[in-house]
């Protein structure tokens, strides 16, 4: 196939305005008054990021969630993305398979409210790579921060953990269940855009690499310590049920998307009834104190020893 | 070694305002009073792109001049990046390889007064990825198109053709000559940025691909047919050398990252000036009539016959 033809027939549907159809050497935006852009980049590749078989249209939708979450964390509205793609020949990522992918992405700039803005098509000698750079906006000055967590701030998560990590075991092969559920929330994660958390938090970041590593970069980047309380942790009671068997996995997997906030005492009304309104469920796993590092206590509030903290990908 | 500290040496030197120090989950960025946002992404892959033992500092700075060449064509100032590098274990990409890539990128964003957004770093199983999507601003409106050709325009090109293409066949092993400026040609290209050609200029774009086919996009968006003449092509004297064994590929060869412009009558003598002023060659090489397609016309003024084209990725 042509690299032209491909692009008109896949993409060229997907393109907002300022895409100007595809059909220049770049793409234009432009930012509302009183506005900043706020930009993203992530990377996915076949065999890391995603498996073979995945199907093609969830695949889509990760890689768009993955940097809507980031956007999500930075309290960003989306608004385009750049779409990079680069395709190994001979495989079976065929016109069947892209249009499934396009198919995928065009679900989310619907639900998202987003729109392709442009990007670069090429060949790869092996895998399948992907890589999304998302662009939102936000009112100038209001951009949320890995920085901010102060001692006596709370430690809140949105959402449950370890739905994804255990959804990837089932895919590796490595968990035997028929909870299709788990596999669902790793292929297709939640971001929680739509909130305006501005002024509430004082420091967010989403859960990409693992709670006790995320937490460490809002602990270092903001000068603290925090603490973790395992039995404060949201887990539902798919995940719950392979606690014993697990348990690592559960409380260091990645994937999940949710927000990773810190907030004073004083703002904590404000949090709840913030989420509560958006429907976001919000749970307190730890506080911020000073210090530095992360620390996870169990159930008898022993720290609990990990050998390694999260996931980093070399 | 780790993902995050391998960011913190080797790229966080290079982050600008609003990059936050790399240390958040994405970057910001204001735009001027007036002015819209203009985006293009470019990715290299090893083998397709670069060659493996190309020097580390020559592919940064190609990475970088792609993306900027781009932004040249759109009629826009250059001002961030996002960067995303996907690595493959144990190969020469280590330490000392990164420390003279970053040296690269750290040198043309001097010369371009460009600084890094963010981005995202992974593994790969096979090739080494790179990608970057380029952030520039123009006067709203004022961006330069593909589209706007008109019968009776002139084509006219920056600087001399053929000179990266016969670099690569050098590189390759298929051209055997001393002259290293065509190797340095074919690695670190010329952006022609700093040229504001907005309201002289009908339709331009960079010449990436080669010049016929990207006349070809040019004809095609605009709904115009184009003649270029072979024996007004600007050849330096080493690329004229050996068009007796190389025409083809010196025609149709890609990478030059020169202009192509077409430009009316009335503002000849605007553009030339304008050039002129900048220090950038520039030469009429054909004429924009109404029809459709790109003919190039060999010195007997016969209609020269490509069995392709130019360079399509897959």
């Amino acid at each position: 196939m042509g690299e032209f033809d491909f692009i008109a027939r896949h993409f060229r549907p997907l393109a907002g305005p300022g895409a100007m159809e595809l059909r220049n050497d770049g793409a234009t935006m432009a930012l509302p008054a009183g506005e900043e852009l706020v930009l993203s980049s992530d990377t996915m590749v076949e065999g890391l990021h995603f498996l073979p078989d995945d199907p093609a249209g969830t695949i889509a939708r990760k890689l768009l969630r993955c940097n809507l979450s980031d956007l999500a964390a930075m309290g960003s509205r989306p608004r385009h993305y750049m779409l990079n793609v680069s395709v190994p020949p001979g495989r079976h990522y065929d016109e069947a398979w892209f249009t499934e992918f396009a198919a995928g992405l065009a679900a989310d700039q619907k639900q998202y409210d987003i729109s392709l803005l442009g990007g670069d098509t090429t060949g790869s000698p092996s895998p399948l790579m992907l890589n999304v750079t998302i662009l939102g906006s936000v009112r100038r000055g209001q951009v949320l921060r890995r920085d901010g967590a102060r001692a006596g701030d709370g430690v809140w998560i949105t959402g449950s953990l370890g739905r994804a990590a255990l959804g990837l075991q089932i895919r590796l092969g490595k968990l035997a269940t028929g909870d299709a559920s788990l596999v669902e929330a790793y292929r297709i994660p939640t971001p929680r855009t739509g909130l305006s958390l501005y002024g509430i938090v004082s420091a967010a970041m989403d859960i990409s690499d693992g709670l006790l590593q995320d937490s460490g970069h809002i602990a270092e980047e903001s000068g603290v310590a925090i603490t973790l309380f395992e039995e404060k942790l949201p887990l539902v009671p798919e995940v719950a049920a392979h606690m014993a068997t697990h348990r690592k996995i559960i409380l260091l997997g990645g994937d999940d998307y949710e927000l990773l906030l810190t907030c004073p005492a004083a703002s904590e009304d404000a949090l709840q009834a913030h989420c509560r309104q958006h429907g976001v469920p919000l749970t307190k796993v730890g506080m911020v104190t000073e210090g530095e590092g992360v620390t996870m206590l169990d159930r008898q509030h022993a720290p609990i020893n990990f050998s390694r903290t999260g996931w980093q990908h070399f």
